[in-house]
C-alpha cells in the first residue's frame, strides 16, 4: 500500500532525521527521503535516535536536489510555519492528509516537503508544490521541532490509512519530474525570446509562473500538450 | 481559559521533559507537572531541549507521588502503549481530547498521566485514572518517544481551544484529592475488619475497587455520602 514520502531538504542534525524515521515508523510510514543532509549520510546521531527505525524501513533516499527527490511524485505538500505569498492551496494536516489519502487511493504518489531546522524551506522549495501544509499552533510559540513535524503529519496520515485500498488503475496525472522538464523548457524558451527584461526578476517571475501551472494539477498529456505548444511558438518565431 | 495539565511521572531524560514542554507550548498547553524525575529538577538539558518553554510557562508543578500530583483535578486520563487488564472507557487521543473540552467547557479540572520512558505507567498509576488512552500505531514499532506522545495529546488538545469557552458555574464533580482520600479510608476500614484475608491480594484487591469507584465519576456530595456509609456501617461492626 501507498503512503506518502517524507522528504527532510537541507536537514542539520541527525538527531531529528532519526526522531522523523521512529515518528514515521511510529505512524506505519516508511518511505522517507533526505536532500543534502549536513553532516552526509549514514549518520551515527540519527541511528541513536531511530530505536532501530532504519533496520525496519527501506533504506532512505539520499538525493542531492529536490527535483530529484520528488521527481515521481504526482503532487507535493510543502510544510511552512509562517504563511507564504503565494496562491496554493493551505491545508492544516487533517485536511492534506485526507487530501493525501484521496490521491493514493486513485494511485497518484504524493510527497511532503519539511525544510531545515534553522530557516524551513526556502522559496524555490515552496514554488514546487502544489501546496502548502500549516499546522495550526500557538503563535507566540510555533517553532516545532523537525521531528515533531513529521509526527504530526505522519500521525494524521496514519488515521487514514485502514480505509486505503490499493488501485489498480492510477489516472494520468504528470509527475513532478515532467512538470520539471516543462519549467525548464518552458523558461529556455523564454529567456532565448527576451522575455525577462528585468534578469533580477527572472526567477522571481518562474516561481510565479510555476505557481500558476502546479495550481492547474496537469495530466501527462496536458503537459504535452504544452510542449507542443511552446515547439510550435518558438519556430514560429525563428 | 483552563487546559489539561500534562503529568509526567518518574521521567528519565530531561531531554524528554524539554521537548514535552516545547511541544505542550507548541500546541498552547502550559500546565507541565512532574512526578519524581530521575535527574532531579531543575534539568538543564530539559532547558536546552525546551527551546525556551520554560521561560515563557508558569513554573513546572514538581511532586514526589502521583497523588499529590494529580490532587485537584476532577478526571484522569492515563495514556498507555499496550492495552491493560481493567475496565475503564479506552479512548484515541482525538476521542479523549474531545472529552477532555467537553470536561473542561463544565468548569472540570482534568490530567492526563504519562509513564516514563522505560516502563511507562505502573498499573497502580493506570488505576488511579478514570479512563486509557491509547494511540493507534504501528504494531510492529509502536514505542512513541514520551515528548511525542505529550506532542500528539497536546496536538489533538489544540484542535478544541478555540470552541472553549470559559465557565462560570463547574458541577459537583469531586477531585482526585477527594476520591483518593475515600480510597484510604475506605482500605482502613476495610483492612480493621478483616476484608483482606490474603494480604499479597490486597493492593490487586484495592485497585479493583478503585477501579469501580473511578468509573461511576463521583460528585462530591457522592463522595461525602459514601464517607457516612462507611461511619455508619464501621460504627455498627464495633
Amino acid at each position: 500500500m501507498a503512503h506518502p514520502s517524507i522528504i527532510l531538504i537541507n536537514p542539520q542534525m541527525g538527531e531529528n532525521i532519526g526522531g522523523a524515521a521512529r515518528a514515521m515508523l511510529n505512524c506505519g510510514l516508511d518511505d522517507l527521503n533526505i536532500v543534502n543532509p549536513r553532516d552526509g549520510w549514514p549518520n551515527e546521531r540519527a541511528d541513536a535516535m531511530s530505536s532501530g527505525a532504519f533496520e525496519i524501513m527501506p533504506p532512505v533516499g539520499v538525493y542531492t536536489s529536490t527535483n530529484d527527490a520528488i521527481a515521481e511524485c504526482h503532487y507535493v505538500y510543502a510544510t511552512t510555519a509562517r504563511p507564504r505569498d503565494m496562491i496554493k492551496p493551505v491545508f492544516t494536516a487533517e485536511q492534506a492528509t485526507q487530501d493525501m489519502a484521496r490521491r493514493i487511493a486513485e494511485g497518484q504518489k504524493v510527497g511532503v516537503l519539511f525544510g531545515g531546522e534553522r530557516s524551513g524551506l526556502d522559496n524555490d522549495d515552496v514554488a514546487r508544490a502544489q501546496a502548502i501544509i500549516t499546522i495550526p499552533l500557538n503563535p507566540d510559540f510555533s517553532s516545532l521541532n523537525l521531528a515533531q513535524a513529521v509526527l504530526l503529519v505522519s500521525y494524521e496520515f496514519s488515521k487514514h490509512i485502514e480505509s486505503l485500498q490499493p488501485q489498480e488503475t492510477p489516472e494520468d496525472v504528470a509527475t513532478l519530474d515532467e512538470l520539471n522538464n516543462l519549467y525548464e523548457r518552458l523558461e529556455m524558451a523564454l529567456e532565448q525570446n527576451g522575455f525577462f527584461r528585468d534578469k533580477h526578476r527572472q526567477s522571481a517571475t518562474m516561481r510565479n509562473i510555476k505557481n500558476m501551472l502546479a495550481r492547474s494539477e496537469l495530466s501527462a498529456q496536458e503537459v504535452r500538450t504544452y510542449h507542443g505548444i511552446i515547439s510550435t511558438l518558438t519556430k514560429s518565431d525563428s
